[in-house]
């Protein structure tokens, strides 16, 4: 599957990301600097930041929405929706309305200002009641708009918004392997909440969904019952069903920098029809089962040449610990320690070419009928172009040898604008004024 | 809905309850003490036993399996399998494999004595590795025996136990309003497992199904991401997906005769063909979509009318406090404060004449391409017979007015054996010996 070969990849593609990163391909090879930049921030960093308790409300106004770079926490439910509406004036006042309901609900507060338990008593209540008790669990909530939003697949501009469609919101291109439902995959809106209690994040997703009735439905969802990224310094890398520790290069929210340069839309988007999105960022999801049976069949020393790291300690091939750096030119008994169609080779930022923020849990979803549990990754990146940068990624990871044991069944994009600035602002707020 | 009736059955059923428990009409009436009995415990009753940390582990060893009285960890992974093979000495070798795995698990170990990091480079390793560095986290695995074990719908003795199928392990009936998928019903055997973290769980049911193969497959498999039900006095009372608490009547570890009387099967099955189950109980699941949307849209009043408590505290109607006793005599406005069709009046030990001891979790499926959640409650209940725990129940639930909210989708029975004694002891021993 791996062996020596002259034109690797690595160096041009080392020198590419140094290239974005402006750093010189020297400082990479001697100290993994630019890894170590991307994937782990220095002791520094984490040094000033006391780590919140997992209960604790994390703000939900700021410049950035809460959940991209928020130390990701343990559960998730991801809902897309459809617009059933044709009336923009609706569509508005439902984003207004969830905009106070999420700002509510993520400091531990009932949905709405009757609650769960109180106000008229043959009126329904403004709260479904589940939370009721439950702290705030480090709830965040984050909107994104689908491209169908902006424009139908006809052409039809359906709420005066064609025109104000960033360029990089298109569906994203066909992959070789993908295997997507299309009754899982996109929507026009979608509303990402991670909880460290996960009957706080469904409590979410279900009062967003009663507010929105007769506005939109629910197009599909999806729970996800572990974190499988680390966002974070402060945290330790999880584990996904693979076994194996994943999101040891991911970039953290300490990586000031790499942040601007590889997840937050920047000043040049000024005067384009992306300027409202000035702040936000690209989400793409995918939902990816893993044939765990044919993976539980293979040798340790097969899963690990599929990724690239020792599933003990993550450290990769090669090296000793796991955040020494990726070092794709060490050769063991004559062959490239870390297999050049090994995921983490083709999918490190030295070799990739870019980065993104990934932010995925695991899930197990019943079973597939065949006698087999049905579980996986859903995959949730962060970028400021999906161009650059899950497409970039996936492209490269057209020889990964961990095709073998995924499969994509559901794909989507959306653009997430910037955080809510204070009581009086709402989400989209700059894309519809 | 509800009104004045001079033949309300509570009298009638409560008399039945308590010749059953050996109490008088009077203590009752007076203090509540059956009901008292069987819903929560008195305080001495709590008083002698520390609350285990949730990351400790629970002893596999025991006169019973744990995972029925244990105090309900927070998640959950169900998975029902169907026997492949047609070999008893492979369903009894699968049977002591799962234990040994079972043991180690439960202990905070990995699946196998190699485990996921070690061994031999070019085999699997004998665990997958997603929890390697996890705590025990409560883990509980409860395994169970469904009536096709035994004998086949055409009435073909697979593995030469049917003369050992204990009468009262049958199909469940048909009840009014079922709306059954047989493809997530039924199943030859089950595995419960319970943690207070979800990788915990899922990586002991994957293991147990890696070990499998070949012998079993996954027939349906069912996520739970939080627990509807205490079985325990020292812990809180948790709201389920209507919002109300849920389980406040249950049955507990700490009322010891109750769970002799409506939870063990005892040694009244001497000498019969379920001797080998004495020590055990039966299992049986429903998984219950709840309608949410039309539940959020009604009022306060019809919701508590249709519990029969309060949303906020949990008590009864027409009480005050979460475990104040249901007094089914006290009228408001004329009318009897806990409507004779609520869920508690007819559920309550009181008027079905039986208790049962809940298990249950919330659960989100994604959606149901009606652009609806498809979320509602994994029921669980154990009991010392189906017939007069169950069926018993759901026969008195027929004009329960929370028959508009849900929908019973999957069914399943199953025997659980005893506890597994001691290190040469293993699942099933009795019955296969």
């Amino acid at each position: 599957m791996t062996g020596p070969d002259d034109g690797r990849r690595g160096g041009l593609s080392r020198r590419r990301l140094l290239g974005a990163l402006g750093v010189g391909t020297a400082g990479v090879l001697a100290g993994g600097a630019a890894g170590g930049a991307l994937g782990r921030a220095t002791a520094d960093d984490a040094a000033g930041a006391p780590a919140p308790s997992p209960t604790d409300a994390v703000p939900f106004h700021g410049a950035h929405q809460a959940g991209i770079v928020t130390p990701a926490q343990d559960r998730l439910h991801f809902v897309a929706l459809d617009v059933t509406t044709d009336s923009r004036d609706e569509l508005v006042q439902l984003l207004r309305d969830w905009t106070a309901a999420a700002r509510r609900m993520t400091a531990g507060q009932d949905a709405g200002e009757v609650g769960a338990v109180a106000g008229e008593r043959y009126a329904p209540p403004d709260d479904t009641g589940e939370a009721i008790g439950l702290p705030p669990s480090g709830l965040t909530i984050t909107v994104g708009f689908g491209p169908t939003l902006f424009t139908t697949a006809d052409g039809v501009d359906r709420f005066g918004l064609a025109a104000r469609r960033p360029a990089p919101l298109v569906e994203l291109p066909a992959f070789p392997g993908d295997q997507l439902d299309p009754a899982i995959s996109g929507g026009d809106l979608c509303l990402q909440a991670c909880a460290n209690d996960p009957q706080v994040a469904v409590h979410a997703v279900r009062n967003l969904v009663r507010i929105g009735a007769g506005v939109v439905s629910v197009r599909w969802s999806q729970l996800g019952f572990g974190r499988t990224s680390s966002t974070s310094t402060g945290q330790d890398t999880p584990r996904n069903l693979f076994g194996f520790k994943d999101g040891t290069a991911n970039l953290k929210a300490e990586n000031g920098s790499a942040l601007d340069r590889f997840v937050w839309v920047g000043d040049d988007v000024e005067g384009t029809a992306a300027e409202w999105l000035r702040g936000g960022s690209y989400l793409v999801t995918r939902r990816i089962r893993m044939l765990v049976e044919p993976w539980d069949s293979s040798s340790l020393d097969e899963q690990q040449r599929t990724i690239g790291r020792t599933k003990g300690s993550g450290a990769p091939l090669g090296q000793r610990a796991e955040f020494d750096p990726v070092d794709f030119t060490t050769q063991v008994d004559g062959e490239f320690a870390v297999p050049e169609t090994s995921h983490v080779f083709l999918a490190h930022p030295t070799n990739s070419g870019t980065a993104i923020l990934r932010r995925g849990y695991s899930f197990v979803d019943g079973s597939d009928g065949l006698g087999r549990l049905d579980a996986g990754l859903f995959f949730i990146a962060f970028q400021r172009d999906p161009a650059t940068g899950f497409v970039q990624v996936q492209r490269n990871l057209r020889l990964d040898a961990m095709n073998e044991y995924v499969r994509h069944t559901s794909s989507a994009v959306f653009a997430c604008p910037p955080g809510v600035r204070d009581a009086d602002d709402w989400w989209g707020r700059a894309l519809f004024g």
